[in-house]
């Protein structure tokens, strides 16, 4: 008989989906060139002809069965190894092959992260503004997600709620930073502070609380890139699971590679990889395609060229300022996450949407009254937006 | 804090693995090529040329983001709108786009397609000898695996027991055909009966009971192939998941592709898809890659050269007859599963070992004093394993 619960799902249709499918058609209608569409986070970069090269080469010259076969379960050991080493050099931590489970993608690597520290019952606290997808990856694991209201005013982490949240039940603690979708990094100080309030709370619970930290913008950093090394979660704290996705460093999304980096001082280090082929076993999931696993190895050490994100945060940014949007500078991602003009966003990007501005009301992230843009567009774009969103503005805010 | 679940699975270790492991090692004492290592299931022929040529031309020519970017949740619409027409061309079912689901692999498609149709707490059939991967398939759902006992004289199915074990709690049964590891195919016949009782309970019981067919070695076909069609368990049963993997037919196993397909005259066939990208949110499946999805549409009516699979099997088949086994031949797969020549199928295993012959014993397969052999490697070695099979029965069960 058919499962009620999933098929309750489908009227919950996700908010971000519907908005881009309205741009796809009315793109249809008036040229997609003439649709601000600023709603999914899709890389708007090319992948590194590196590694298109590296998947060519293996493909003309391996040998089938090394290329083709079965990847073992937590992955192929020589990529393992040298996602660990370049860890080792990036971050300073003693990563072995041992640490890294290979998954497709953050989602994958989240899915196994949460089941191996949690079991059905038990809390993970997590952080608004939030992904939206947190929902299904948590609660579906059979745990329940708790959220800590946003500090809006600098989107670190509000720590007073966060300590009322952090009750005995709470086995995992899921961040993102640099975050979607308010494109703020985490401070050292944020982190620090975390760190010490998860280890005294560990000692009070007499429990393990693992951190687990969902990366897929780590390398979309702005400004000084070498502070990338003192702003890496699992530095301040041993029981930190990294979960990584190259979908936006490289440009892949489609590929579905990342991994889980496990601390190597967390408890029982050298057992959660392990663990968690044997959650694949239940859910499906079975590594990555081994070729892709293969071709990312020579790119370990490079990234797309970020360098418009950047470029495209500091137009969005003081045109938002010059237009009297309350908005935090983002240090990260390619997000930006201004305040509406409004209290309900919704009614906010239904009226931006009438001048093809499209919007993503942010409710859905936990954070109301907000709209996130996703500026993974060309930087052409992005600047004849600026005109359009300064109309829309006067328009609907100004002439009252 | 740790799952203790999935950590207690650590010790479980699969017999299939360890005997691999076993043979890999002993490999390296005394060179492979003396190791008869007929443990693992993955294919020895290569991949046709036609496939890595696509992947190449696709990472050569295409734009990036066209090539690498997310796949919709469900797979590539085109590529699922050419599987739809390849199936309906080569089966004559009516499929469309909106029936296929993309998974990586059977495991993947297995995931999706159980808990689609079953809660936790449901129970599902499967049939002995199965895959021991199925104990984790089913029951990390949250389900309840049922096994039928096997018909050791044929392996087709226990219509008996099976009719005992379909109660009204029995929301799905799983099948195997091509099958694993006895390598028989159920017959017309077979498929026919059981189509006829899981129509006749369906009625009885007032809900729907979906067949869950796992069909990776649909491709290797011994005998006449035109027979394919008639042995698709599909066009018997409607409300039947067709879970396939390209793993096997086209000797691409680490490249993680497979689907579900979806009998369009199905309950509620039109949003089964749907509700399966709901479940992958859940386990964070997210997708099989996305160049792999597009380099298998032009080989969708091709395979990899299986002939050697069915000229293996002639000459094993061949020699355990000779050598007074009791042995059903099997008509597809790179499997074949002969009685024991002692009740107890490991000690028969583990004298086996001692001639550098790697079986698996049956237990793990549900159906105690066989053994099976994966004949997926070269037929030299076949044929050289042939005097070693007879010097190990003669020394260890003939000189009594």
């Amino acid at each position: 008989m058919i499962n009620e619960f999933y098929k309750n799902m489908l009227s919950g249709k996700s908010v971000i989906r519907q908005l881009s499918e309205y741009a796809t058609a009315r793109g249809k209608e008036i040229g997609y060139e003439n649709v601000f569409d600023f709603s999914l986070g899709n890389p708007s970069v090319p992948v590194p002809d590196m590694y298109n090269d590296e998947i060519i080469r293996l493909h003309r010259e391996s040998d089938s069965m090394y290329l083709h076969g079965y990847s073992p379960s937590p992955g192929i050991y020589e990529v393992r190894e040298a996602i660990a080493g370049s860890l080792k050099k990036r971050f300073d931590i003693d990563y072995k092959a041992e640490h890294i489970f290979m998954a497709s993608g953050a989602a994958g690597a989240i899915a196994h992260a949460v089941r191996c520290v949690t079991k059905p019952g038990d809390e993970v606290i997590t952080f608004a503004p939030c992904f939206p997808e947190y929902h299904p990856y948590i609660e579906h694991t059979g745990a329940i997600l708790k959220k800590v209201p946003a500090d809006t005013e600098s989107f670190q982490i509000n720590f007073a709620a966060f300590e009322e949240l952090l009750t005995k039940e709470v086995q995992a603690v899921l961040i993102n930073t640099p975050n979607n979708p308010s494109g703020v990094v985490y401070s050292v100080d944020t982190l620090k502070n975390l760190a010490d309030i998860l280890s005294r709370k560990q000692k009070e619970f007499g429990h393990d609380i693992f951190l687990i930290s969902d990366e897929p913008y780590r390398e979309i950093l702005f400004g000084d890139k070498s502070m990338i090394k003192d702003l890496y979660p699992s530095r301040y704290y041993d029981n930190t699971l990294s979960c990584y996705s190259f979908s936006k460093s490289l440009s892949i999304p489609g590929e579905r590679i990342g991994y889980v980096a496990v601390n190597p001082a967390a408890t029982d280090a050298d057992i959660l990889a392990v663990m968690m082929t044997q959650i694949s076993r239940g859910i499906g999931h079975n590594c990555p395609t081994s070729s892709v696993q293969r071709a990312i190895v020579p790119c370990l050490f490079e990234t797309a060229d970020l360098s418009v994100y950047e470029k495209n945060m500091e137009i969005l940014y003081k045109a938002f300022v010059n237009l009297g949007f309350s908005v935090v500078k983002p240090s990260g991602t390619f997000y930006i996450f201004p305040k509406a003009l409004e209290e309900d966003a919704n009614a906010f990007c239904m009226k931006a949407k009438d001048y093809d501005l499209i919007l993503v009301p942010s409710d859905s992230f936990g954070c109301p009254g907000h709209f996130r843009i996703a500026y993974c567009v060309d930087t052409e774009k992005v600047e004849r937006s600026i005109p359009v969103f300064e109309k829309f503005v006067k328009e609907c805010y100004q002439n009252g």
